[in-house]
């Protein structure tokens, strides 16, 4: 099971402001709907194997059309479990518009071997209505009762009432789970259900999250989200350096839940927020260290890595001529050497006057999964109370696509 | 071509700031290398093509072992360019000490077929040398005059030695070329001349930016670089928002350029710098965006888009029942719509108050690879400049460096 280790400065957090956290969280848990995602979607694993899974057991591709909330999660759990559920179908993502990309995965499309699952919580995302189109047409696709499509959306949305018209199969978004909150939804269950992974493992994992989190016996989340609200000043970006290349669309996934959620006007008018950064190590200590090490002090630091990997790929005992300094690592395993490279590294930022902290998962399954989306949401939750901002909207991206529209209309 | 549009004022600036920049970077021309790199490399293109290029024509596949400056720069040029350069040999890239990467990227490996290219500057780089002794335990290379291994490193480095030892093809970065400043050296040379890449093409848009630099026809850098530079505590995060999927390694490469060089102690001690982030448009609009309007006005964001796709794709005439509201684009390009999107997000982040400028590619080609490499190269340089730092070094990160090798010898 991840556990959690913080390395700032909490003994000044007045305790009021734990509390404050905790009671808006207890009290809002009735009017948002994300709290319950871990219990109410079992009944929807069960509803998609008793309905959908004999029909679907030809498909070996499920194409995603969707965008932000609405792919972001599926990918991050997906990268993080593929290794070990390796008969897990494929899945193709249409998340851009970029005709590039849209080109390029549907030319990997066998059209007779693919479902497709469309899903926009509004039902109305430019993005994702255009593709569809594109994907319709390219394969003219028959949607009167047709199987191979499956639509998630909100009830009763213009994409739901087209889902009903052609006698779709679709699935419903509770109407106060957000979109970014929503990954353990119908959202992330359907397609990740039908392409074969283990869902029902990683609602046990948020479900048991969130059970320890209400029973306060992870005040180390509070703890966090009041040292990170009150020195947002201070620190307003907080980096994620996530130790594994599995990470980056976890990562993704982190940077959207806690930038959209708490970059907001709050009551007062005033603009708060924090700036999320996602990155990968070893890879970015080469890349991004040095900034963070001699740069202005204002970020702080998660450093998050694996214990136990599948892969105990060793390096070998292999001494060659001139390259003797490096053999230290003779015979370790690479699990090893990136453990500890995170170690050194943290030690090293800790040094100089950063506010770190670190998330050790033993290994990666179903349950840690679960566990670390119910930790970020509830942490995302936990922080927007504090900044006294709706955590759950979106006002500021709204004027962009009226916009985009008037470039089409006044043409 | 690109160009550039920068809707920040620029009138309270220092005229004298601008010449300052100009003339540190022409003094530093002597003795910093980069500059000179898109004349140099052209004899480099020309000896491989006389020299390797006959013995690995039977290489389908070329296998990078290097990390850092020496990968991500390559990684940049083969994404953009790869849609256009349909023939070029597959890359594989080993960068990272992570378990689950190597086997993956390894099992991808046939070994008859392969070329590998081991690139380290120092030569002394564990990830590089740890992934080298694994693979050659792996597919049981004989090191000696083998034709299917090529070095690039510094000379008289320890890998340079290595490889002399077993006479191995080699090539140098020259000394005064940092890592990250040298994808037009050998490092991205070698390999990218190797797969099939029209490199000249890249080398020649570089010289052409640059000489239109030192002309002072591209006075635009030396404003941007002022502006970022006098705004640093006021605005500590650059933002590069990128309208196509095909930007994200080069987005990658700007963050390491920008981060490294800049984040730094000046000669003062103090900690001065600017924080990169790469967002990637239309889908970091659902995720990034409402933190840029609404939360605090500590960014600036450069948008880049490109004029004109390789892919006209259509979004086809088609209305379908309930979802008319998306009609709107209909029978439009997706790359009509992917830039419609940047502009209209750009007239709302513009509106919001956020300092924006604007990068337009007519389209990918090999000489807009290179000018927007130089343009990146020399903005660094200037800003460097301008915090009065060490553009070219990175102290902060050898202290991890110490403590990882201590971990492993004082077990």
């Amino acid at each position: 099971m991840p556990s959690f280790k913080g390395y700032y400065e909490t003994k000044n957090l007045d305790p009021f402001t734990l509390e404050k956290a905790y009671e808006a969280l207890k009290y809002e848990r009735s009017t948002i709907g994300y709290y319950d995602l871990p219990t109410s979607s079992l009944d929807l694993c069960e509803e998609i194997k008793s309905t959908l899974l004999s029909s679907t057991v030809f498909f070996n591709t499920i194409a995603i059309v969707g965008i932000g909330g609405s792919s972001l999660g599926i990918k991050a759990i997906d990268r993080l479990l593929r290794a070990s559920t390796p008969h897990a179908k494929k899945i193709i993502y249409f998340e851009n518009s970029d005709p590039i990309s849209i080109a390029y995965e549907s030319s990997r499309i066998e059209f007779a071997k693919t479902l497709f699952v469309v899903i926009s919580k509004s039902g109305g995302t430019v993005e994702t209505l255009s593709i569809f189109k594109y994907l319709i047409h390219k394969f003219d696709i028959d949607l009167t009762h047709s199987s191979q499509v499956v639509v998630v959306s909100d009830e009763g949305s213009i994409l739901s009432q087209f889902a009903d018209y052609y006698h779709l199969k679709r699935f419903v978004i509770p109407s106060n789970v957000g979109g970014r909150f929503s990954v353990l939804s119908a959202v992330g269950v359907i397609p990740l259900v039908l392409a074969g992974f283990h869902v029902e493992g990683v609602l046990e994992g948020a479900k048991s999250f969130a059970d320890n989190f209400w029973a306060r016996k992870e005040e180390h989340l509070l703890q966090k989200a009041a040292f990170y609200v009150s020195n947002a000043k201070v620190s307003p970006v907080n980096v994620l350096f996530s130790y594994s290349d599995t990470f980056e669309e976890f990562g993704k996934w982190v940077v959207q839940i806690w930038g959209e959620s708490l970059g907001k006007r709050n009551a007062r008018g005033e603009r708060v927020g924090l700036t999320p950064i996602s990155l990968i190590g070893s890879v970015d200590q080469h890349s991004f260290l040095q900034l963070i090490i001699e740069g202005p002090l204002n970020k702080t630091v998660t450093f998050m890595h694996i214990e136990h990997s599948r892969d105990e790929l060793m390096i070998p005992e292999l001494s060659l001529p001139f390259l003797e300094k490096s053999d230290f690592v003779n015979g370790e395993s690479f699990n090893t050497l990136i453990n500890a490279q995170c170690q050194a590294t943290m030690q090293s930022v800790l040094q100089s006057g950063v506010s770190v902290d670190e998330i050790t998962w033993e290994c990666i399954d179903e349950l840690s999964v679960g566990k670390m989306i119910m930790y970020y949401e509830l942490l995302t939750s936990a922080a927007g109370a504090l900044f006294e901002i709706n955590t759950y909207d979106q006002p500021g991206v709204e004027h962009g696509k009226k916009i985009l529209e008037s470039y089409f209309t006044n043409k």
